[in-house]
């Protein structure tokens, strides 16, 4: 295969020419095809139907210690999903909180309370005027509308192979005290699956900043969604902190939405010292106790960190041919034609893919109007703007490995027309 | 029986002799009952167990839409789910959000949301200096307990038969524009039971707010909690709002948190307008999504009005005779010596009572050593300060007939002992 950036605007007019005609017959299958978000597929979620049928009898809703979960009670959750948390992640149970059915919505509220009653008795953040936080981006949209929506200024952080760019990263920390948290994905990041080396935790933990209420919002959601048989390792922040008497700088966060269902999962926080007294006085306040039958299901069906790396293994086995398919389109398409890269993932739920400048809202514009819905081009940055205009993400997870195939064939074409529109543009 | 109004300090000191024997024989029995919260009892909660088993195929988890309810998405809340409770209170299903297991948790995020981020176009409540909010009382200690954490300074409004005191309501309302809002329970209110009239809701939804951003947090949480086989009627606040062009100042609230599982039940709020603009977009950054598949169990298991009433006659069969024992106790003891008034409720959770000034701490610390647990003296009341020292929250659904009966027997002990210290005292 003859790369495009070889070819002279004739050339390229033809395979234009060409490629339209293939795109046009692609338009006449009325696809309707969705991978834009992050999202297990049906056949995964069968993998934990056992979850929904643990609890028949009332001693089924009976905790280790006697407590009934059907009532109120039990604010910062059940012992034993503290100890299973525990045993998976390494930190001690006593540091964690037990939610809801979503870490995203325990993250909302740490980012609310700060903002309403500030951090190590420093003003609340909404009273400091302008604050700031770091984005390593591409990043995880959700992350960044919670920021927007808390009219949190968002600087760009590059990511690099190995994690955010930690020279900018301890610059803007060490000399804003405007700056008051980052968002990170540490694990097998979102979009591009990085997973943060040993030298950068170590970074993160001894950053001095500027302002004393900064802090590092770890957003552990891949911790143990490897991709292949080899877990990727990453450095405890927590212990790391701590070396430094950092400890109150981290908020670790957790969750069984990719392990059990998005829909009913179990989600966990984990801090230390003021933090974590303050996060249990503000749930005292704001709740009577999270679901903790769905606490008591969760623990019955998924037991302990054995057999949840062994339903882990199952999820893989799903997964796998998928990721390979998307990444299979892309070297077949674009190995010997590189106006496209991509990254390979060894975990999470996305293949990160960088355009030719310019050409991404192009590219995800032509496989929409064809019946491929893909993340919208820009989303994985800061106020949605890619400057580059170059990164897309494909969710490979939710469609069926046929309709992927369908959807990637669609892709590399769009992001070929995408790529001579521009070039002869110019 | 003999009124202790009627006796001297002599014969009073008698009195308080042989009570005191009898008081010392109950610390022998090392009691421990606890009679302090409003929750219900093991044999109301086994009458939910069948909530349980409704989900066991994957059909089972598909909405009335074929939406996929272990996965991600509909942030909103179940179609089916806005239907049943739109049924039950007469509110469009189009102005409901449905939530979690808490509808506490719900009213933290709207007060939160309201600092950070202000109703209707007004500042936010945090940057509009000292803000205000009416409560009613007594009334429920974690209304308070919100509007303290956020340094919301609370003003006590007296409670008549028949609802708050609405001239004084009106008053402050029309005169203060810090004053942002009032905690109302309006139905068999906690803890004494009132059900506000057709008069008091009409004067509510005409109430002219000096405040623009002024709001009437309803938390109808006894919504069809009856304990009389003759429902007791409420006002729609929501239309009577409307009449007035103040749809946009109530939100309403309610949960099944006492219908099938306080630890595991389904929370509902409703309003109209910007509000409900405001709170959709607030819950689509805060999560993706509530736990769908508990909504799912509740349509299948409380299906619709009718059966739902059906189901709310168990309840009562349990609870009437309970709240028989608490009463009868009362009148026995204090009908004919009335150093105590109490309200006889037609629902809801508790028994107010109303000892003479300055012996309710006395009366519960007495019970508290004698090993029975009642709501703290004064958490009825804005920062647990009732200057009269004399309302008691008797929560009776938790204990058992017989414990019930224990309990009563030494808390009217208790209060004759603390009536005639503090006579003797004087």
């Amino acid at each position: 295969m003859k790369s495009f950036l070889n070819l002279n605007s004739d050339e390229l007019l033809i395979e234009y020419k060409n490629l339209l005609k293939d795109y046009n017959e692609y338009k006449k299958l009325n696809l309707s095809l969705n991978m834009s978000r992050g999202k297990p597929c049906a056949e995964q979620l069968d993998l934990s139907m056992d979850l929904l049928c643990g609890l028949n009898e009332k001693s089924d809703c009976m905790s280790k210690d006697g407590v009934d979960c059907r009532n109120y009670g039990i604010n910062d959750g059940l012992p034993e999903m503290k100890e299973f948390i525990s045993e998976l992640t390494g930190i001690d149970k006593e540091n964690f909180i037990v939610g809801g059915n979503s870490s995203l919505s325990m993250m909302f509220d740490v980012i609310s309370y700060f903002m309403t009653h500030g951090s190590l008795g420093n003003m609340p953040w909404g009273k400091q005027g302008k604050i700031k936080f770091l984005c390593p981006s591409p990043g995880y949209d959700r992350h960044f509308s919670i920021s927007e929506f808390f009219g949190i200024e968002m600087i760009e952080i590059p990511m690099k192979k190995d994690g955010p760019d930690m020279d900018l990263v301890a610059k803007y920390v060490s000399e804003d005290s405007a700056i008051k948290g980052i968002w990170c994905v540490p694990k097998y990041s979102n979009p591009q699956g990085v997973t943060y080396s040993n030298e950068v935790v170590k970074r993160f933990a001894k950053l001095k900043p500027a302002a004393k209420d900064f802090k590092i919002i770890w957003d552990n959601a891949y911790f143990v969604h490897d991709l292949t048989d080899e877990e990727t390792p990453l450095l405890n922040i927590i212990d790391e902190c701590k070396k430094f008497g950092n400890e109150e700088m981290p908020i670790v966060f957790y969750s069984t939405s990719k392990i059990t269902f998005p829909g009913a999962g179990v989600a966990f926080m984990a801090c230390l010292g003021q933090n974590l007294k303050d996060f249990k006085k503000m749930y005292s306040i704001k709740t009577v106790g999270f679901d903790k039958l769905n606490q008591i299901r969760h623990i019955k069906f998924l037991k302990n960190k054995k057999t949840l790396l062994e339903h882990m293994k199952k999820h893989r086995k799903i997964l796998r041919p998928k990721f390979k398919i998307v990444v299979d389109y892309l070297e077949k398409e674009f190995k010997e034609n590189p106006i496209l890269k991509w990254c390979e993932p060894k975990g999470g739920y996305f293949v990160s893919v960088d355009t030719y400048s310019n050409c991404a809202k192009r590219t995800v514009q032509l496989c929409k109007e064809a019946g491929v819905i893909l993340t919208d081009a820009g989303a994985t940055y800061p106020y949605k703007n890619d400057r580059n205009d170059s990164n897309i993400r494909l969710a490979p997870t939710f469609p069926s490995e046929n309709e992927l195939k369908t959807a990637m064939k669609l892709f590399c074409l769009c992001a070929k027309l995408a790529f001579i529109e521009k070039k002869l543009e110019k």
